[in-house]
């Protein structure tokens, strides 16, 4: 059968990653790979008593099918929690999307044809990766440090080549954690602008913040040139699989007859679901309890860094989200450390799959914090440290 | 912003049968245009039911990320499902997807390459065609006559050229209602193993028949070269958007990857409550309250037709699904006739729309009769028999 598949497949690899989290199960594992929520993290009171309102409300309305552009009583509920987040949109202007990923697939559809280039910061988003890679685009790497991705090496890769669009997690990122200064992103709002580029903005985490301040989303700054997307995965639930996208108006009708052809529509009783969760006021009440149950993980990890790490490993200092992202000397491998730690309970993320350039980041790892308590937390951070100042030792 | 847009957008069209169907929410109006089932034929009382218990039973497994192939006890729950109409699949062996659609676009993503050929019988269901249309296919079209797809015609196109598959709706066809009969599905198994080519069959409308004896899917013929295409869209609730796929090994590897970059998963609760509505035997009992929905209207549509439509109009006999095709003169133009049937409150779809050669089918069009009452249908099918009265009047 190999002969009958397209040109693209070849780039759609078998999942390297997926094979090395197959571990992640073992009992005993002191897992800090995930990169998902906590199951106890889902209100899942409110989600039996929304349901049965979705039925009593719309009836079978809520199971037909619906508009491409997606189910009308949600868009209209993100209209206002949008315009919280400094975005200018009316319910016509938001569109639901089957997660975040859904998007991602719909935008390199509908602009990249192969030898494309996109602009991704290094170490970019995983699943982005996966949702550009069947289009074939070549990516430019625009360089980051611990504030996140640097606007004058932004400025440089868009003043050498013309791109597709320019792909950023500012808030949070996955995998570093880290997230853009207003300063930093009212730079990039005017690099872009001046470039007339297009900036793919991924927003996931942007409620889960520990400390610190709110930033506006750079689609507030800059709002012609941004496809800003959101999901309900961090904040409600990520099975549910809904998403939503304001993009400019040309980029967004292509996209809903992308998504026409892609599966018609997102599930129509989980957009419903989603909408009662905002309108019912659910999501403000429920907001807190999902902070207050990831932040103290969040400070377990800092402080299991802090305590157990060998001093010649940097980390990034996250003030939200779900990763913590760790940075060892050159010659370390954290690929080949993976089975050494895996022995000892701890699994993690190798850094490498972050990085569009199969040579960068051997020696760095994506720590998660929301999936254990914060005594296994500590201990996980312990052991890994062990295991890294032998790695140390070896490679020293 | 156009210059953004990838080669392969310019293939996916603004889609004029949307703009067309946008009449049918007129008040008044009698719309034989749609394609979708009838809203009272939702379990709504199984569902909330099963939605409570979906709860009770997974708690917040049901709304966590699951993997990419699909939610296991839907899988399980299949596999019965497919063996009662033949197809042999343990549970690894059933991939779930984001409706039928979804199946469409990932076998077109992981095998099109721009240029390749797909077969595709003439006339053909137009959601497959947007679905395949972004990989930039070429289309070679089987003919049919009033007994589906005809072999011969299969075999001279396999003959003249390699394809990347062929794509059939053998059982009560979107658009034409027609069935293929055992011998001809014989005959095209022996076609396609002889020829060693991959066939997609997809079956949506398999469970909603009317009258005569169900007929094996070629995928019980066949099996190494069928991928079968399934969905609850039709016997459960379409807005689910849960749809399932059994393919030959390789191709379902493929498949899994190409989901993982196009939507991660399809949504958990809704598999979840799939697996229910299979699980409690609540399909079984619900069925024939679709087909005693149906039936009626089926069979007011066959009366009206015989009673009203002109002696020049030819159409299908379907024993299931949703549509009836009628077929005029040369000269009768479906589309320009359009207005002129809304102006009597009746809407079809001009059949042109289902073929993949833009000259073809002006005379044609798709009737639906699942989504009003018999006496609608009547005066429905009455007035549209009026209507092309007048247009075969003025065409001779």
């Amino acid at each position: 059968m190999e002969h009958l598949l397209a040109q693209r497949t070849a780039r759609m690899g078998a999942n390297a990653i997926r094979e090395i989290l197959k571990v992640t199960g073992q009992p005993g594992m002191r897992s800090l790979a995930g990169g998902i929520p906590a199951p106890e993290a889902f209100p899942m009171e409110a989600i039996a008593r929304l349901s049965a309102q979705v039925i009593e409300r719309w009836g079978p309305r809520a199971y037909q099918y619906d508009l491409t552009e997606g189910f009308g009583p949600l868009r209209e509920q993100l209209v206002p929690f949008l315009a919280a987040k400094g975005i200018g949109a009316d319910a016509a202007g938001v569109l639901i999307t089957t997660g975040s990923q859904g998007a991602l697939s719909q935008l390199a559809q509908i602009l990249v044809s192969p030898g494309d280039a996109i602009a991704v910061e290094s170490p970019t988003y995983l699943g982005a990766i996966s949702a550009f890679n069947p289009y074939e685009p070549r990516y430019l790497t625009i360089e980051t440090d611990q504030g996140g991705v640097i606007p004058e090496s932004l400025a440089e890769v868009l003043d050498r080549e013309s791109v597709k669009f320019v792909y950023l997690t500012p808030t949070f990122q996955n995998p570093t954690g880290r997230t853009l200064s207003l300063s930093r992103r009212r730079l990039i709002a005017d690099i872009i602008t001046r470039h007339g580029v297009l900036l793919v903005e991924d927003d996931p985490y942007n409620d889960l913040r520990y400390r610190g301040e709110a930033v506006p989303p750079i689609k507030s700054l800059a709002p012609d040139h941004v496809v800003y997307l959101g999901t309900v995965s961090k904040v409600f639930a990520p099975g549910l699989r809904v998403g939503f996208v304001v993009a400019p108006t040309p980029v967004a009708r292509w996209l809903v007859t992308a998504k026409q052809g892609i599966d018609l529509h997102t599930s129509t009783p989980n957009q419903a679901l989603a909408a009662l969760y905002l309108e019912s006021g659910e999501l403000q009440r429920h907001l807190p309890e999902i902070i207050a149950l990831y932040k103290p993980r969040y400070q377990a990890m800092l402080n299991a860094l802090d305590r157990s790490f060998p001093r010649d490993i940097r980390w990034s200092q996250p003030e939200g989200g779900m990763f913590v992202w760790a940075e060892g000397p050159e010659g370390l491998d954290t690929v080949s450390m993976y089975e050494r730690a895996v022995a000892e309970k701890v699994a993690y993320v190798p850094g490498r799959f972050f990085y569009t350039d199969p040579d960068a980041g051997a020696a760095t790892m994506r720590l998660n914090f929301t999936m254990l308590d914060e005594a296994t937390i500590t201990a996980a951070v312990e052991t890994l440290g062990e295991v890294l100042r032998r790695e140390l030792g070896d490679a020293g």
